[in-house]
């Protein structure tokens, strides 16, 4: 069976684990101290960080390459389109979420206020909480913006793209920082995903000393 | 004619603009000083970075997502290798040096030092310029790991990978942040991939106020 390494609430962690789940590959989840920087986990990957995924024989690192690999080798259900053209947009808003939306959001919200205090890094900066509370509203904008004429994120089928976005805003919304109110077509599409069986697992995650809102867990939010 | 939209040093446009001339795409390069945040370029990518590359009637974002799409679209000669396993390796490695190996290196030498000043953003941080220089020989050792056995960083055909890497050291070599005496087989490695005459533009490259030390385009460096 594969093995996952992991940080619950790590968003490139839940990218993986919604890869996993919806091609229903088996896989047993460890959660990862990263920060503690353990020898044994150096040796599985020398970058020091989740996600790390065991499987095939194979140690991987890099949830993009790991889900490049999940695909090729795993191909059904399909998270890619099939045109080169399709396969840019769906990598690019990859890119949008893991580089941009983790830079401008995650990590001025999740960063501050989870890691920071698992990890004893001290209080959360208030600079950096405003700043992301700020910059989550355009992003959501954004995605409204590309929900308009389309059903998911990068066209009209659900892709990597969607599990990127919905590990973000999956691991924001664990701390009450998504405003679903803000665009109807964000909230219709987290519903959509959030109700595959793939989210349950993500859904089920319980961090000691963060207890998730009553909504997190509710398809009915 | 493809048209990238890019600065000289940047290690991200610097990938793609050694993709495009490996795979003798002829492009025209236009600085984009993306800082400005001007609106037509915002129109262009409304994540407002470089590289931006306008082929086959599209206009693209994200340097993984173009690199991809070229492998797709021109695959000859090809940049990644044909085993998923391969690939995985190729893309671990692109993931390595465009997420750690920038924040840890590239942003503390390159940016402190170079784009501070371009963008009027006042004087190189001490702290983060040493934490670089210190940064730097770890990554260059696991270099010199990697091709202890290996031909090419990510195995014996040259790939992505490589050209991600001698993106980014490239760029700090032109700074003179590159001990090349520390690892032979690392400077080997880099003495192959600069005679490729798809390095050329990138050596020829002048940035204003900051001319280049005479080994940077000396192939006997």
């Amino acid at each position: 069976m594969a093995k996952l390494y992991h940080v619950p609430l790590s968003p490139f962690c839940r990218k993986v684990r919604l890869s996993l789940a919806e091609k229903k590959i088996d896989c047993e989840l460890v959660e990862e101290r990263y920060w503690e920087k353990d020898a044994d986990f150096l040796r599985r990957n020398p970058a020091g960080k989740v996600p790390v995924l065991r499987v095939d024989g194979m140690v991987m690192a890099e949830s993009v390459a790991i889900c490049e690999y999940l695909e090729e080798c795993y191909p059904e259900p399909s998270l890619m389109p099939k045109t080169p053209e399709a396969r840019y947009e769906v990598r690019r808003l990859i890119g949008w979420f893991d580089d941009k939306f983790h830079s401008e959001v995650t990590s001025k919200l999740l960063y501050e206020r989870v890691n920071k205090k698992v990890m004893k890094l001290g209080f959360p900066d208030s600079t950096n909480v405003k700043a992301g509370a700020k910059a989550i509203k355009y992003h959501l904008d954004y995605m409204a913006w590309l929900l308009d004429h389309r059903r998911w994120l990068a066209g009209d089928a659900m892709t990597l793209a969607d599990f990127a976005a919905a590990a973000h805003l999956s691991s924001l919304d664990y701390i009450s920082d998504v405003d679903w109110h803000r665009q109807e077509s964000v909230k219709d599409w987290y519903a959509k995903i959030k109700s595959r069986p793939a989210f349950r697992s993500i859904l089920a995650d319980q961090i000691p000393g963060f207890p998730p809102p009553a909504h997190y867990a509710d398809l009915d939010f």
